[in-house]
């Protein structure tokens, strides 16, 4: 075996270990009685263990080493060792100590938080917190950064992603997304009461299938289970898993989520199998993997021309429920713009002041400007600000997501990064893809993905996202994509121009 | 951590990779896309692998000589520690290269075996087996034994087992149950036609889900799904899965895997928890095991009192078909003699028939003294002798078990041993525990369920066979117990005293 060859085999190997972990973790989701947890935790606690030892082997560290300097090795090979060697020098900067004070201090905060949410008390979940932000700030150190300490969080999500450049994107979305939505919170609301009817079980798993199908998902590579929480996960490109949930009472839970994860699995399905292990393999970014599931789930799946197809569907599903209502009311109820105060049930729109505020908090604890004590108060200020609510409670406020919790830190931005990216990829792919929204609006979305497959999926993380964008749409990532697509279809849809 | 702790924790490391293969592979059968297979397969080779590397781990074979001469310990401990040491010896005898071509000619062997079967031509097969005999000739030399090459195989499966013992109980068998069966051949067969009618399959599945609450198996440590061959796996005892597979044509195939999966499982849901990992939590033998399958199948599962209180609900699930029947028509259809081909449909008494041929086979390609050239042409032979039959096709005779393409050699002697041991157990469990029969008949099955975990499933691997079968029955075991349950159960089922 060549050396490139040994590289490649250990690190298929590490792959394999993660990947069983991560059918450990679906499983546990999907499928395991209750009696099962205490056993899947040390299972999967000790497959992590064996996972990091591998990643961290010396011989694994030399062959990269050497690799690095080889210049016989292809482009594409190169970039996968360029890639995993940076990959490698990160993972060789954490004592076996560290790890250990880090997982022992997240499996605290994590039932803290919980405690502290249900009993609405966020001084339960403080001063876990604190040691947990603590921790994190010495990471940042530990991983190094050039300008802001919050970059080397970022930078675990999204190589390359600095706080300057996200401050930037926010001053923009200050600058015209605010205004924008406050002129839309001014006119009447969409009416979605008839998405909350009841809606049979079977009927809507049917009808989300049906979608999944349409959308290009390949069930031979692929199944959909039900799950607490929906999340796609893979174990190799050609077993890509999506979950849904399904709510009796309201349409929109299922929809959203089997579009999303949709997306997202799409992405998996379409990296390339021979890169097994490999960054060439494997997704570029947090950001440009939400990319893809927010292309599909908002700039696709809440179009007109996607419902004009589907709609039809679904009223047949449910004529008694939807017989009287429109196509036009129906897109008008799923891009309904409001004031929310919980991140997951917020509108395209809105979604990013969550987000913002997130970015903003985060940044400055890991700067150390703010203080964890501080949080609900900075939290509800900034809800008021943005988004013009008052918090009723802590549960519903700071302490409603689980990612602190977690030791998540540098997360969040990448959510509003993949509709960014989501819209400066589309406004492309309509240019390029000829009479795109004709397609769309026959149900066909094989050009899309053929598109999708071709300028990003098949790349696996052989450029950054920078590079990426670049190549895809001819220009670095820019609001101006987001906000033009907000203009236009909300700008329709509340018929501002009608004024 | 003390000694024994490190022992203790390496042990339960080792267990945490096992018990991921088996969630792996039970996902293999039971929800894995097509396209997934590739990278499972080798997902389980590196786990097997580095489950293997953590088992001949020269530290843990350090510990286990030293805590071996410890007289500190307690007699569980003691337990524990020898026979990890049995089996860590067991395991330091194969080199790298062993193992390597070993799986290699498996790899090959089951291929061909599966085209061979397809195209009913043993000679696809027969090098590859006359390779994997030569090499499974090679390990028993390797693995050692007193007696028979042969043994060596059979203590893989069930330690302390001797050819010699499994001889002793084939005598037997020719000389009672072989006349015995010719006896019932010759009386008018029972009919079982009514069972071959369409049936409902989610009937049939909450019939079956029924029959495993009535056995005790927890479904809060459990769950039932559907595989094309039926098993029983677990990832802890208290994750621990049965599947079945659902004939809409044939109501057999549902009810007897449910009952005798269900039994394996009830096995492994009352190890004791706290040995996860230890003997002292794990099955005793493949012999045992099949025991407790065995006897809840036949024993319990196809007497008259068992089904007095579950016909009722299974002919209101299908009164059209079942209607007419009536309970003794049906206790008679399931208890059904005749001579079959294939193993697996065999009634409980002729089975025996199949697995003595195969043991003589297995013996013989041990000892040398049969040639796998030979082997349709002897198993026809034997199948005339014991059964009267003429084999059709080596599709249906010397093909049709996976075993050997699997490299088990040592297994199938297991299942005649299974119903051996259930037979001298249930005459034990009948005499100690009052009015056994009547509280079957109730469909309470409490007390039954509670002896076996008190006298069988709480010792792990604590004892041997042998000694558990001492324990609990006051004797070795002796086949008189099986031939005198079927003279007794067959004798009333087939009226041979009114002759």
């Amino acid at each position: 075996m060549s050396l490139y060859e040994n590289y490649c085999e250990a690190m298929r190997k590490i792959a394999d270990v993660n990947y069983a972990s991560a059918l450990l973790q679906w499983d546990q989701e999907v499928n395991m009685p209750e009696a099962g947890a205490a056993a899947r935790s040390r299972q999967l606690a000790t497959l992590s263990g064996m996972a990091h030892e591998l990643s961290v082997a010396d011989d694994l560290g030399q062959w990269l080493v050497t690799l690095n300097e080889d210049q016989q090795l292809t482009d594409p090979e190169k970039r996968n060792v360029k890639e995993s060697l940076r990959n490698y020098n990160d993972r060789k900067k954490y004592s076996t100590e560290f790890v250990v004070e880090m997982s022992k201090t997240i499996s605290a905060a994590f039932q803290a938080w919980q405690q502290a949410r249900k009993e609405n008390n966020f001084k339960l979940f403080a001063p876990h917190l604190t040691h947990l932000v603590a921790l994190k700030q010495q990471e940042c150190e530990l991983l190094g950064y050039s300008e802001h300490p919050y970059d080397a969080m970022l930078n675990q999500y999204e190589p390359g992603l600095t706080s300057a450049a996200v401050d930037k994107l926010f001053v923009e979305v200050r600058a015209n997304l605010v205004p924008f939505v406050k002129e839309l919170f001014s006119k009447p609301v969409p009416d979605d009461a008839f998405t909350r009817q009841h809606f049979d079980r079977q009927q809507q798993w049917d009808f989300g299938i049906g979608l999944l199908k349409a959308m290009g998902y390949d069930f031979k590579a692929g199944r959909q289970d039900i799950s607490a929480h929906p999340f796609t996960t893979n174990f190799c490109s050609t077993d890509v898993r999506v979950t849904t949930r399904i709510n009796e009472n309201d349409l929109k839970e299922m929809i959203w989520s089997c579009i999303h994860e949709g997306g997202h699995a799409l992405y998996e399905q379409g990296l390339p199998e021979a890169g097994y292990g490999l960054p060439s393999g494997e997704y570029l970014s947090l950001g440009i993997h939400e990319s893809q599931s927010r292309l599909w789930e908002n700039n696709i799946g809440r179009s007109l021309p996607y419902w004009k197809v589907h709609y039809p569907d679904l009223q047949k599903r449910f004529p008694k429920q939807l017989g009287e209502v429109s196509l036009n009311e129906m897109y008008r109820s799923m891009n309904k713009v409001e004031p929310s105060l919980i991140r997951t049930n917020a509108d395209e729109l809105t979604y990013h002041f969550h987000i913002m505020i997130r970015f903003e908090i985060e940044k400055g604890l890991m700067e150390k400007s703010i203080s964890v004590n501080e949080l609900p108060e900075y939290w509800n200020a900034r809800y008021k600000e943005y988004l013009g609510i008052t918090v009723p409670s802590d549960a519903n406020g700071v302490l409603q997501d689980v990612h602190w919790s977690h030791g998540s830190f540098g997360y969040f931005p990448t959510y509003s990064l993949g509709s960014f990216y989501a819209a400066q990829f589309m406004h492309q792919a309509v240019k390029e893809i000829p009479k795109f929204w004709e397609q769309v609006e026959r149900g066909d979305t094989t050009a899309l993905l053929q598109w999708l497959r071709e300028k990003i999926h098949k790349h696996g993380r052989l450029y950054t996202a920078a590079e990426l964008c670049t190549r895809v749409t001819g220009s670095a990532l820019s609001f101006s994509y987001f906000m033009d697509y907000a203009r236009s279809k909300y700008g329709e849809l509340y018929q501002l121009k009608a004024e």
